[in-house]
């Protein structure tokens, strides 16, 4: 059986990761691709109570290595439980968030090492990589506009500006190292305009023969 | 200031822990060196919610490189909320349980490769390793005999026989590889026996001025 496509969104605060995670969706059904939606944190029982830990304010402590480290548990286990199952029975996996989060988060955001980060990622990952990633982008003051009209911010969205700003800068740095891999998708724009440029990218990833 | 001093206290199953961390407490005291006893995973709130995750029993599925990542999660926690901050201000950390326990739990236990685990103690602890570690060595049998007694098993205590022999040999090949920071007790015999060896190798670790 050939083995399904991952595909991950990535983007910072208030990019429309939820809103375009749902148009990926239609697509795939339009294109009668079987698929299954998970998260990051998260995606499995134990990998969400991890992810409980990551976003819970109380833990206002929590120092970036151990940050890091419960990312990647929480990784490893949606890994072994679901991703690597779920691609080996021939179904795509379209994941809000992966490795290049952790890179944007925690390397750009936090200020740890990118060399730390890319150890983790070979010890948990292996030669696993996404097939493909839709980056949505946002200029951080509307980005963060939105978030703030969506209500009460989690330990992330509680953040300054310029740790928005570092994390911004970090996917398109991502996307400029990974050309082949990064597909960046403007938000700014009416959601027509958006939703046309997505509709773009999942074209060329469906059609693509090199995935 | 001059540095504190971290003891570590390592064994399996039934091996004593509880009352021989009571024993090195009160030695301490007797000699007025001022120290904290914390444990692992754990000793700070957040590792402590990171325990709770590990100890679960209804978390069975934790795949064996999220349960090692965790670990380290919580120990990159609790070494730069606790321990560090507390040797620097001269006082003795005493530890039940350390990253031992990692090479003995996930290495021996699981069957993680060691080389694994060496390259999380080298990215969460840096050049930082205790200054002597008291291994507590019981025959599997009765140890796991003492641990029926005390009532409900956790997540690992729920294991096979063959799970705690492999820890145990771990341990014991941890002691021989580092013959200056191990120091071995024997806790089958009763427990005046146990107490005076306890007393030999604590009066060592306190003397010593290699430490």
């Amino acid at each position: 059986m050939m083995q399904g496509k991952f595909i991950t969104i990535e983007g910072s605060e208030g990019a429309g990761k939820s809103t375009n995670m749902c148009f990926v969706q239609d697509f795939l059904s339009s294109k009668n691709i079987e698929f299954i939606s998970t998260r990051e944190p998260g995606g499995t029982e134990i990998s969400e109570k991890i992810r409980d830990l990551l976003l819970d304010k109380s833990n206002s402590s929590l120092c970036d290595d151990a940050e890091l480290l419960l990312m990647f548990a929480a990784r490893a286990q949606h890994l072994n439980e679901l991703i690597k199952p779920t691609l080996a029975a021939g179904k795509w996996v379209i994941s809000d968030r992966f490795t290049d989060a952790s890179y944007a988060y925690q390397g750009g955001g936090r200020g740890l090492s990118w060399e730390k980060i890319t150890q983790l990622e070979q010890w948990v990952q292996g030669s696993l990589r996404p097939d493909a990633t839709i980056l949505l982008d946002i200029p951080v003051d509307i980005g963060m506009q939105r978030v703030r009209e969506r209500g009460e911010a989690d330990r992330f969205e509680q953040e300054q500006l310029s740790f928005f700003n570092r994390i911004r800068d970090a996917y398109l740095r991502l996307a400029k190292e990974n050309p082949k891999r990064f597909h960046i998708v403007d938000t700014q724009p009416a959601i027509e305009d958006v939703h046309k440029q997505m509709r773009t990218v999942m074209e060329m990833i469906t059609d693509s023969v090199t995935l």
